[in-house]
């Protein structure tokens, strides 16, 4: 659902919410969650499903930015060279990568019979404040949990992979947004969705308005953590003009507080459901559509407009937890009843 | 001389400024304007000289980060390449990068009779709103004056390269900034210049506060112009890591209202006078040093808030001027008089 | 005319070649060159243009792979970031760049009174073994005659930029190829210029076999040099595709005898004249078409073939000229004479 | 052992061959295998110790080239961002990243209590040609058991990860040679790993000779599979620089007969054990070293040399295989008792 528009929270964009206010309104895209929670364990597995179709054989064009390389998903040197995702987008926590993508691949072996090579998108934040992420919680039934619950209404906040995620001394974890883009008169849709888990305490920026956090017990002295964007439209861009939207991404950090320091590992995907590449074809030449540069203005601005939200939303659903270390990490709505 | 302390706009930083507030806090550094007016004509070049010795004998460590590549600059793809910086920095307008190119070779030529080949670094932004582009009013004679004019005391504003762009709606120009960094116990110094040319009109934030420039008759539809961002420092930095420090300005350029668009070639260098590389040496191996990744933080950090003060600095030095096409582009002086 | 058919030197590829064996062969490109000659001096100017339309209304779609960056050519960040072509490519020496952009910009500026703002691609290599490069003598007049006197049948070898280049220990130069692909049941072309100037003497390689080109009496100790690539086609690829070209370049410097040293500027530049893209639109969505990617193999081979095909052709067509130095730098067919 | 001197295949090279001709004359480098063979089983894992210390306290300076990114390689984005690897690194076939990920994760976390959070670098090519990919058979004790079998004389040929690999028609797989450089009057080492399942049958190429393989029954009528090439070396060398080595490995690629076809997953990874990173430090500077660019040629050359000749060591030390699908690939030494 995005910050309420009600939240007394402002940021005063420039382009309109989508029906949801999440990624989403996309049509096509759903998101499922599998939250992991038990004694001192508290993470998850959240997936992304760019289409309802059979991904593999309908790929959609995409590309991806490396704001700041500090992390460790898979998937990313293909989606570069060919400007395709084929597989779900999962999100898990660091160490758990290698579960994912061996569940995924499983899950991608098991839909079709002729699979023998397959690029799967796995990425990650690190939850190792609130979670035993030396525990290894994360498992393959999870994965498959994440990917059979996607729907159109995900749940943001602590919930999926976003369940032990930490965010500018608050509690972080999945948050989404949405902008309408009219696209040669057409309404068009650019929706974003988050794993937040970055920033340094004290740093929270709303709207313009600083926050300062550090009057939260949770206070790392560094700008650690991650945040993985997933940036998803049917506008018709090209995968050079997707890494240029995704590239963007890092104006919402800068907004939000961050300076994306070194230990924050910060990677922005974008695709479009327009224009699916098939796996085989017989004819050797494609159409595709692209948009006018002169156009993208628009998308860019939605772009940043959503990842800002969607990174607010996320602190705004997260309800308070604590970690494995005994800390609290108020969530936004608490920490804005202690102003 | 950067921002004013007392021009009662907060940018509330976390780092102290440095004595002169500016790039030539960095020992070494030292910065030469040509400005060019006339019937129409508003244009110039502006040098900067990475230290005081032989440039191309001794090279500065240096990288760049393409963050929109909207551009025409030269050089840049060789400081990728190896690193380094054998010549002085030069900004004009986008027209007459070849005429600032072919003076600089010239430069570089008649202060070694054995050079057969060197990297000149030429940057630019279009100052088309305001200066007769079209005339290439730029000639050898002021690349030189601007080179034979570096000193530690460099105007802000609108002059040199700055003298014809237009930034947020108001008059933009050369702003610079520098921040005080301790590295292990002994005071460093990052400072930032920047040639502004940015950004919508009505886009403009200091320090989290949003400024209607939309007021002033200058009024661009689009995120237009460039911006040129130069970060020097005396912290030993490698290469790769003075490439993860340039990439940070585009979060500055995010905190001052940009969302980077589509028109504007923004791209920012960052050299070290640390450890000067030797452009021949007895010995295959050199020495260098960097810092231990945990330390560079407070580089990021220092450095975005020296760009972002270095661009609301060229705003605050730069004089209102009437365009070539009739129009009036405030300077931030004065248009914070209308509020 | 590439290499000629019963030249002795066999490079046995699998293509086809077209019936020019040029870069010209892809219908619109012609290419055109100014030879600078006096005491001493050895150097010129060499333009190719990819289409004869208006390429700034209608530009082509470009990338390039910057295959080893010590060099100095002007205009690839654009390309890189806007996947379009909008000038003429040119070619000169290393320290005329600037020259020749500045010759670029009003050549543009003069044949359309509304640009403000242009890319001009200019590329180079060093031609100071031969030349006196430090005497500057390519002049804007030379580009425009390059420009000017642009056609379907270009001569190769120690001709335009390629008059003094030294390749392999050999007289390198320009040399063009050409191969037909099937695309889709329709022969579709891909041809290849180069500006040769690469290589360490006794390293060249035909067909795989080894020619000893110290018995020359040009004899650097380093692969040095640099050689510039350009492929063009009228197969429809999107920028993605066409980077991906343009690196598998470095495959035919390989071949032919380069491990493509440190001194060497490796720069590849590939274009479509397939699907041009207008400088303006009324609509913001453009129809555009790209190749499956299963069937670009056809594309990488042919270009792998064109590319070594011009590098030989390059030493072919070149006449032994004596250099600046008193060196007597050997053609290819005064060299295989020597044998 | 490498190519040995008597086999009858000439590379001719410049540089002499380390003692054992292996990746393991880099002094501390250790290579192991896991051999996975069963009923239509072929496949395997083999693992790399770039030293024998604690890799995540002391990592090594490292890069990578990404030359075709058509594959599924984990942990690449965090060695380019940091220039450093910290971990083993593994090799596997495509289904199995994610197995072999998370049991090098768990390998990490059982030999350092505090690691909350690792980058394993595991890379892959595709072995489905005569392994049954779709069964997973790869385990995490295979991992364990690569590790576990780290030593100086690692087999080459059809084990570990090459167990089940392709290339160029004939039995691909592991191959290792090195090289001797002198640097600054002291013997040092470039060393080169291979897992060889590229290329196209008919295409090999050994030393400039063209071999047609098509005559074996191995018969792929595209440029599929893929390389991962791992240079290591002791001579110091910045990340930087190292990215430039791993570049070069496109070159020998080239001179093995590939033109790096579009399903080729080709992986360049070069590390320099000299000047180990510590994982923390007290004091915020790091000495460090580099050479001197005009010293880089003979690394270049040298590792181009090595990663040709473990291409042919893979193909000549592989034995005869028939795979899942009843063809008969050929090993070298097989293949040329047949000509």
């Amino acid at each position: 659902m995005g910050l309420p528009e009600n939240c007394g929270l402002d940021l005063s964009g420039k382009w309109a919410r989508g029906p949801r206010d999440l990624i989403t309104d996309v049509p096509g895209v759903t998101v499922g969650h599998a939250t992991v929670r038990g004694d001192g364990v508290n993470t998850g597995v959240t997936a992304i499903l760019p289409h309802q179709g059979d991904l593999f054989r309908e790929k959609v064009t995409a590309a991806c930015s490396v704001i700041n390389g500090f992390g460790k998903s898979a998937g990313l040197v293909q989606v570069q060279e060919l400007g395709t995702i084929e597989s779900p987008i999962l999100m898990t926590n660091t160490l758990s990568v290698g579960t994912a993508l061996d569940a995924a691949v499983r899950y991608m072996l098991e839909r079709d019979p002729d699979i023998r090579s397959v690029n799967c998108v796995v990425t990650e934040c690190n939850d190792g404040s609130i979670n035993d992420i030396r525990g290894l919680h994360v498992t393959g039934d999870h994965v498959r949990q994440a990917l059979a619950s996607c729907g159109e209404d995900p749940e943001e906040g602590a919930v999926g992979a976003g369940t032990g995620m930490v965010c500018l001394g608050l509690k972080g974890g999945i948050g989404s947004a949405s902008r309408v883009v009219p696209v040669d008169g057409t309404d068009r849709t650019v929706g974003a969705m988050v794993l937040s888990n970055f920033g340094r305490a004290g740093d929270l920026v709303i709207g313009g308005h600083h926050y300062d956090t550090r009057q939260t017990d949770a206070a790392p002295g560094k700008d650690m953590g991650s945040i993985i964007i997933v940036i998803a439209t049917d506008i018709p861009l090209n995968e050079r003009q997707l890494g240029r939207v995704a590239k963007r991404a890092m104006i919402a950090l800068g907004r939000a507080g961050s300076f994306c320091g070194n230990g924050s590992g910060d990677i922005a995907i974008a695709f479009t459901t327009a224009d699916r590449r098939p796996h085989t074809s017989d004819r050797a030449v494609l159409d595709a559509r692209l948009l006018h540069e002169s156009a993208i203005d628009d998308v860019f601005e939605a772009a940043v407009e959503a990842v800002e939200e969607a990174i607010v939303s996320s602190l705004y659903h997260a309800d308070t937890t604590v970690g494995v270390n005994g800390r609290r990490y108020l969530g936004l709505r608490d920490f804005l009843q202690t102003l």
